[in-house]
């Protein structure tokens, strides 16, 4: 079951991927993780491959029957190729850690991929929701029904709890990067406990202008004042963003419009292309078109764009094993075709 | 009349801007100039003013009775605005010299801009025909019965004939430049007594890989053999092109075909763009649709975009004063219209 899983994941976008959820202008995705570890071993990193097996062995069974997570797959690493796990990273599905894993875990993924359960981490669980659009609330709601629900079937430890929750928003911030008002704002953002981090998440530099907005800390903290806390300044970033948008409309309406465009016909053209300049360039695009200036593009083909024009994901789509330099021709003809491909009725708006 | 004239010029594409004529792939156009002064005036430089205008009743009388220039316009200098001169300069109809010049000159315009008279520059008369292509013998039988045409109706002076011919070969060389050749072709072509230029002519930067050869003196050789030396050379340094251009083709095609294609998705998108960028993307354009590789656009459209996106040119076919920053705008939008326009037939090919 576990390729046919993984398989669905390569050709069909996931849930969050195929819909703009609110304030899609600004914010790809919401996402909300919860760990937990079973009372009665011990936690990963001392735990023998054994008691591994058997935290599988129960965390699988309580998803399974688990309403939340019914109809899904567990993925055991073991089983998977290096290329599938790459491709479960490049998603966010699995750490960067986990990818190189050897000894028992994996993920239990549930229909959409709304839901994951990445077992035996750092964490026995850790539990991940994701929604597209700025939506914590709906993020975290959901999370929490699969905790209670893994909860009556599993005996947690919580003598822990606080520090086991992380959200994070993935958000664009055009506008702030280009009136170089972004250090400021993320300054800001690191003096009230919120992590920053780039494209790829830690320690990996900004592309694109996207970033992800996270709690660092939610010691001392309850979890929905973790929430609250990330909702309330990811908030005060998104209004200085759009202030930005604004500002940069009236004043470089004309440059705005040209470098929107230039990249549009450079990604509908070229023969051959890095990720790195896709995620640039999409994001030139992804600009225009959230400022109602664009090119023809809907924002869920140019978020779809950046996570199937990774290394892992191509070679997926592609069926085969490629070298890069065979990657840098693939991804240009995707790009090229997704691009021409008549656009999805747009969503509601936020 | 001047005026129709010159407006006619900026609705109508000239004749040998609106065909491709033999290897067009290489070649823009050739052209001819015969240098004629009359006998019983001083040349320009020593004449009076009086003498000019003398000059130019004749050779205006003269030509309207001349059958390869009937129908055609005089356009006097002093009848002109500065936009106008810088106008038919652009085109290459007058020398930078006379877009300033006060005293009595003018052009003589056939119609569909084949054979043209320069009056009153350096010489009394310059005589200049253009053709699309590599056609030397064509641009010389035309200039050559214009001459004759002329002759036999005014007196030339013909102590110094030699010397008094001028013809250039306007090509397009991006595989010589790619291959870094280009050094050492035209190290040999000034070895032969050929002078190379670039895209504006005298003293002008290289733009695009596009260069003009023609002879530097004809100083001891005959109008044919100048004529004969300029046509065998040009075709050495054509067939170099022709080896590079296979080379790339088999080594890099690749790259190539990704450098004309961003080429081209840059030109159709941008809202804003300088005459230098709009040369040098032409010309990446150009090269891929020469080598039959390239995006759905024609040689003759491309040639032109080169001539119209000028300054002057654009200020004539918006009808208006524009700043450079209008220029950029308004440049811009021709670019993207002309390459949306249907292709016409393409013509014989070379």
């Amino acid at each position: 079951m576990s390729s046919a899983g993984l398989n669905q994941l390569v050709d069909k976008p996931s849930r969050w991927l195929s819909e703009a959820g609110p304030n899609a202008d600004l914010v790809l995705s919401t996402r909300v993780r919860l760990a937990r570890n079973l009372r009665d071993i011990p936690f990963t990193q001392r735990a023998a491959e054994e008691e591994m097996g058997i935290v599988v062995s129960r965390v699988v069974s309580a998803c399974q029957s688990s309403p939340s997570l019914a109809g899904g797959d567990f993925l055991a690493m073991g089983e998977l190729t290096e290329l599938d796990r790459q491709f479960l990273a490049e998603r966010h599905l699995i750490s960067r850690e986990m990818v190189s894993e050897v000894r028992p875990a994996g993920l239990f993924l549930a229909a959409g991929e709304g839901a994951t359960v990445m077992v035996n981490e750092e964490d026995h669980l850790r539990l991940t929701t994701v929604v597209a659009g700025f939506e914590i609330d709906r993020a975290w709601e959901a999370v929490r029904r699969v905790e209670e629900e893994l909860d009556s079937a599993l005996e947690f430890a919580y003598s822990e709890e606080l520090g086991y929750l992380t959200a994070s928003v993935f958000v664009h911030l055009p506008s702030l990067v280009l009136t170089k008002r972004i250090r400021q704002v993320l300054r800001g953002i690191s003096q009230v406990g919120l992590a920053v981090r780039g494209f790829y998440g830690e320690g990996s530099e900004i592309l694109g202008n996207f970033f992800q907005i996270s709690n660092q800390t939610t010691l001392g903290l309850s979890e929905r004042e973790t929430i609250e806390n990330l909702e309330k300044v990811t908030r005060q970033v998104l209004e200085a963003e759009v202030r930005a948008r604004r500002v940069l409309l009236k004043e470089a309406h004309l440059q705005i419009e040209d470098k929107v465009f230039r990249a549009y016909g450079t990604l509908s053209h070229a023969r051959v292309i890095s990720a790195h300049e896709v995620i640039n360039l999409v994001s030139a695009v992804r600009f225009g078109v959230a400022l109602g200036i664009g090119p023809e593009a809907d924002l869920t083909t140019l978020n779809q764009l950046l996570v199937m024009t990774q290394p892992a994901h191509l070679q997926k789509l592609g069926k085969r094993e490629m070298t890069e330099a065979e990657r840098n021709v693939f991804r240009a003809t995707l790009v090229r075709e997704r691009l021409a491909e008549p656009h999805p009725t747009p969503g509601p708006a936020s």
